[in-house]
């Protein structure tokens, strides 16, 4: 078993909102990260698969082909892209990053053409990671 | 002469759009970076100052009076924030990497208190730096 | 299960120094660690925290709590400080990497809000790391 | 228990071939990394071992020796050398970094002295990883 | 006048080697760089250009354009190449890090659609950089 | 003329201290960099020198040299030692990093075999670094 970790990068605009709260209660929970105006990041992503390497070619995946799974599944959706209002994955979801690599992770988990997702994570800052494992 | 660098970063909205543009001229001109609904990154500045050390503290100025600068009049005016229309210093420029870059350069210039402002270097992604030295 | 990991650093002195030793033991044992005069490194640390995030935020935990944990009870009796002689909870303890990375763990465990902590990273210099998960 | 991490580069060349496959398979299935005129990376290594710190010294093992151990088991036999036809260890081994990763692990996991290896990860470039466990 | 730098990476296989010189002293100079079965590097490539800003985009040059004449002129012709016969603009020169960055140079100075090619950087390990100003 | 960089690395403890002053102007005036216990920093150390490759062998100077240079006479006396009182070059001068930066450039300039120091490059933390070209 071999874990194969491919990492890519998106910049987008997001702002933390919970329509259930007034504006008073959102600048409370979500500070500066609710600024109605937006605000973005640079994010980092890192998909991991876990298989056996096939003794032919000696790949757990085609790293080319991983690439591609993860610019049509998601760098296309995310990459540019305001998180709340043009992100069809993260429709109805408060973009945490903890919420956008759980999306992430269901997004993928189905694609991954051989080996298993092992793990999603995303950083938002060079401070803040984040990772998903479908636990 | 010694050049004494500060690194700080932000987080910010922005979209590259000239008002003078139809929608199309500015969809063909800035590509993805013109989307009307923004997206955002993770700033890198990095501001230089050059200066003799002062022999009694070995210091060209004190780092924590020129953090404080920086945050006065920089970070508290971008980070969280929309470039193109929350931040004073960017009203009516676009904010293309190389404008954030002078317009900070133009802010922070009469600001240092020992020695003079050298350069501000921006990056917006990992891949992409800028720099402004006056000239 | 979402995995929120907070980065700091922190700047310290230290040697590696057992009492029970001769000073040639020291020596032989730690080599230029041992250092009388001390030495010092930056230190990065994680703190990986472990938890399911909650439907009306989408957050493990809110990162300016944990942020402020960790000041508190890391950063203020480490930063700046020396480790053998100033961090109450290094008393009596070498100060290898491996055991500043089990006492901060000691120190937070029972402080995480939401979630459980779940790993704890040091890394020395750029080449050694160490992780400790309260096994 | 504690997660003891080496981190080590090397250089050296390589290309993706299996010699059952004719040139066009090769061609096809490993595309650019099939160029039978080589390419390289710089390979960068980070091996971690698992145990309990030694009450005497606070150390899982002396990082000076596993360094020693990684240079004259691993560096020794890759650094700057073509990893399809001088590295004995991965003679008949088509030189994926997957199969790297496993190789170095088979190299090492007799020879620590205290504690066990737990994971060897290799890094091909800024966007690829590959991490083996013994699993 | 701002710099604007965009960053490449390619990953090409070479050995340093002057055809003038016996085996024993190739050896004796370059040392380990002048193995016969080569060896390789991630190499990172940073274009430098200096230029006003045009008022109407706010851009130097646009970075696509900067990026698709890289790839077109340099790394379409290193990227898992071999330096020492597969690179045209390499031809009969030894592939020291300071003759890439001199021939790169020649390369791409007069492809610069605005402003002026003012540096080009190129690290072969991540500690050994190399800068070129045409001067 | 090319600028070629070696980057080094070392870690030592310091002190701000300037002994005209009282303890209470120390703390006022350097703050935590005051403390009398020590702390410390992993130093990164760049030294640039800038010359004409050789046509026999594409070098500016042989970073192997280069490297055996700083070793000898810089990093023996500051890596894991005290800068305040072990090391000979910073002997009577306050350890700021503007103070190490010209005074590895002084350890320096007459040590370079071919070509001339150009400059001499340290960072005390990931965000503060101070630069010396000898003006």
């Amino acid at each position: 078993m071999v874990y194969v970790t491919r990492r890519e990068t998106f910049s987008a605009a997001h702002r933390l909102f919970n329509p259930k709260y007034s504006d008073d209660e959102n600048e409370r929970i979500f500070g500066k990260c609710s600024n109605p105006n937006w605000h973005g990041h640079n994010y980092v992503l890192e998909v991991v698969v876990a298989g056996t390497p096939d003794p032919e070619t000696g790949f757990v995946l085609n790293l080319s082909d991983l690439k591609e799974i993860i610019r049509e599944f998601i760098l296309d959706k995310v990459d540019h892209k305001n998180l709340n209002t043009e992100t069809p994955f993260m429709k109805g979801i408060i973009p945490s990053t903890e919420n956008i690599t759980i999306a992430i992770w269901r997004e993928l988990s189905e694609k991954i053409p051989t080996g298993k997702l092992y793990s999603v994570k995303v950083s938002e800052t060079e401070n803040n990671f984040f990772e998903y494992r479908g636990e």
